[in-house]
């Protein structure tokens, strides 16, 4: 991509949009508009920053726009659209939000959601299968409460949930194990110990000067730590685990793994460099 | 602009959007786009479609994603449009609708109209000047309506108007003559004899066997002829009158017109090759 190309794109350029607010610092549109490009699509990919606030009359709005293929819901907008899509599919149910919607041949919206699977397939990427693991999850809030589901779907063993909303922490815990019973999860401290793969899904590390969502001195010889912030990246937390000689990949893994479920949920095909997908 | 090269677009591109039903074919992406090109800005312009029964829903949409900076506004929802905005400047008022929309730094979204004005420019451009002229203008329905106002503005001495619908006939020429009182406007038959300049703004000869609006055999030696229909063009109307030895120009002239005030009203600079602007 060359700044001074200008898009060939036309009336009938089909369009795809990730919506949120802030919406300067996505990175949506560079790696979609990338996969188009790569292969010879005419379609586009932009960011409409919606407030939360303009939740229903952005979405009003999306619907009526009719060329509109597909969006990307980010923050804060994930959990006000869900009950706005004409159908939700089954794991954006169980999250309670959507991160992917597609629009229809019959113009239905469906909805679904992607950053719990997408994180998986990114620990899949790094060798390590949560599959039969003892995982800590700390912070159940929007992706780490996806998180929590998929990584119960992809076969954890046993997943401690720790988040300083006890109460939530424990809903998320009950829902996790009703929905797959063969995973033992169960509130706990954020205590790493004993797991094989430990995540830190809170804000913290992105403030210069936040604390540790637990801290790296507990690490066991091996643990994977997976820190799903974005910026930094790596975070205090990664180096340091790193530091102790374990481990750690950062936000990048999750968000291309998500790309990878909501691009195909799209139609959009796509390649991540060095990723079997 | 080449197929295989992606738009640099980020989460911080500004956007503008044309938008209406059918969007397929219009010409304002590419357009606009080759403009952000040649200046090296970091916007991009893409078309959405909103049929006439979504309008509200899509207004309110176009409110809400807070960075779309700018809209051009056609059919359907130039008059649909006009009492959602914010604030309606002079031109847009008298002829009843919009056709640019910008977002101030406050939110407020202001319309205004430049239909009118672009055909009259594109007249200008290619010598014929209406200022104290004879005008025939064949249909005013949306742009023959703006153009109307707008030949009166620029200072057409007579103006003849003709419209199947008499009553819609009468009542542009009613208000023509109240705002510019300088400018006789009358409704009349569609007879381009005695005129120096006859306007088709129906959409006759869009359809192949379309009759013209008016007859050719009828024009001055010298009448300019001004068809504003963009496809054919030249249409039947225009090559008839070339046949004749009359000056005749197409819809480009007006969409180029228009679109150099539109641009100017959003803020985007923008040069047409061989046009003084």
């Amino acid at each position: 991509m060359t700044s001074d190309i200008a898009p060939p794109i036309s009336g009938a350029t089909r369009l795809y949009c990730i919506v949120g607010d802030p919406i300067a610092p996505v990175r949506s549109p560079a790696f979609y508009n990338e996969q188009f490009r790569r292969t010879g699509t005419d379609a586009v990919f932009f960011g409409l920053e919606i407030a939360a606030k303009d939740a229903a009359a952005g979405f009003a709005g999306l619907r009526a726009m009719r060329n509109i293929a597909g969006i990307v819901v980010t923050m804060p907008l994930k959990k006000l659209f869900l009950p706005l899509v004409d159908e939700v599919l089954p794991t954006a149910r169980l999250v309670g939000s959507v991160n992917t919607i597609r629009r229809e041949a019959d113009g239905r919206l469906v909805g679904d959601m992607f950053d719990g699977r997408g994180g998986v397939l990114g620990l899949k990427w790094h060798g390590h299968d949560p599959r039969g693991r003892k995982v800590l999850l700390v912070g159940v809030g929007g992706a780490g409460g996806a998180l929590a589901f998929a990584l119960a779907e992809a076969g954890t063993a046993e997943l401690t949930i720790a988040d300083l909303d006890a109460a939530r922490a424990a809903d998320v815990a009950g829902r996790v194990c009703a929905a797959f019973p063969a995973c033992a999860a169960r509130v706990g401290p954020a205590d790493p110990r004993g797991h094989a793969i430990a995540i830190n899904a809170t804000p913290l590390g992105m403030k210069p000067g936040d604390p540790m969502s637990f801290d790296p001195a507990r690490l066991d010889p091996g643990t994977m730590v997976f820190d799903i912030i974005n910026n930094p990246d790596p975070s205090p937390l990664a180096l340091a685990a790193r530091a102790r000689g374990c481990p750690a990949i950062g936000g990048r893994a999750m968000y291309e793994g998500q790309a990878v479920y909501a691009a195909r949920f799209l139609g959009i095909p796509i390649t991540i460099e060095g990723r079997a997908i």
